[in-house]
């Protein structure tokens, strides 16, 4: 292996490890030994890389808002409608935040009280999310009396609280639970018409499942 | 002044300037010293009180977790209805937020990854979520199709995001926020006759302006 490509081996190694850390301990208590440990590096290799623990929870958040940036960009490029893509991306998100301790790292240090509230992470997807709402109102696929603002807040909001609740309870952030989100509020966010095309559990099958026939959205019940 | 009333005095103090502390800067950069001087007391005089900064963090954690429990009660005590009294309960969580740096410091603490999570304040205000959407479905206040649990996670998610978002911005816990979340919510939740008996602005006009009708939630434009 060229010495350029353990280079950067190294520093994925050291990333992800780090992440891990931050995740289970928060910033203040991550120590860098820990961390280098768990790399399996020495602590000479992680200076080389990171002059210091900041310099670490800064590449965490950075490759995080990376992977979010990616997965919305993904859901609007891969669909014309605003609302589904903004359905389709909290799935993913939530996915992700499941199974990737980067982008969990990176959540948790963006909430943590230690840190300068400097990370895009949150901010990033709530811009994501208003843009999208914005582009859903202009569309006309919202509902007559809701605008982009008030449900893009809601949806903030909710995802937030996923989130959050989802550190310390992996069953928050289920293909299930976000379904259910979903099929209490779209129904209201949307007009009928949109609603019958609309697909709660997002319109892309998850990769790890079989791919199968995705149930629509009835009208509600009323 | 006798004895036991100043030190129930310097008691109250103390967990005051903790919770501002620890609000501001976390549990773990908290300083016992950062926070006599805050509370105008001796060093001495927080030890007679707390054997350390543990100690105090439950204390401002125990008295949010009354707080909570009291806002909650006295929301159900007042409203019948068991939906409304969640929409109550929700408007002076948040309003409690905003306002009281006890509570908005026990949340804190309740999130503080450098905490065991042993916080009682999420755990109680979801049992209570929940309690009270058991009861709407007992009642016969959800629409056809929805589940209690499902309406309970929904408002839990949404709520814990406000908590956390407010912490930043005081705007997410503002009552025209929490109404419009309600406004999107709500109708999806209930049935229609329900639907216009319930005020998503709270029924009970807030205490700091001026009483006035409250505008009731009409049926969905669609």
């Amino acid at each position: 292996m060229v010495q350029q490509e353990r280079a950067a081996r190294t520093r994925r190694a050291l990333i992800q490890a780090a992440a891990e850390v931050f995740a289970e301990v928060g910033f203040v208590h991550a120590s860098l030994g820990a961390i280098s440990q768990r790399a399996g590096v020495s602590n000479g290799a992680l200076y080389f890389h990171f002059a210091n623990k900041s310099m670490l929870a800064q590449a965490v958040e950075a490759e995080a808002a990376e992977s979010v940036r990616r997965l919305t960009e993904g859901a609007r490029a891969r669909q014309g409608d605003s609302l589904q893509a903004v359905v389709d991306a909290t799935h993913e998100l939530m996915g992700t935040l499941a199974r990737d301790v980067v982008v969990r790292g990176g959540f948790k240090l963006a909430g943590d009280i230690a840190r300068p509230a400097k990370s895009p992470l949150r901010k990033e997807w709530q811009r994501w999310v208003e843009d999208s709402l914005r582009l859903a109102e202009r569309s006309g696929a919202l509902a007559d009396g809701v605008s982009w603002a008030d449900a893009a807040r809601v949806i903030v909001a909710a995802t937030t609280g996923l989130e959050v609740l989802g550190a310390k309870d992996a069953s928050w952030l289920s293909r299930q639970n976000v379904t259910r989100f979903w099929e209490l509020l779209l129904p209201r966010l949307t007009g009928r018409r949109a609603l019958n095309t609309l697909v709660c559990s997002g319109s892309r099958p998850p990769a790890d499942l079989p791919a199968r026939a995705q149930p629509q959205l009835t009208a509600p019940e009323r």
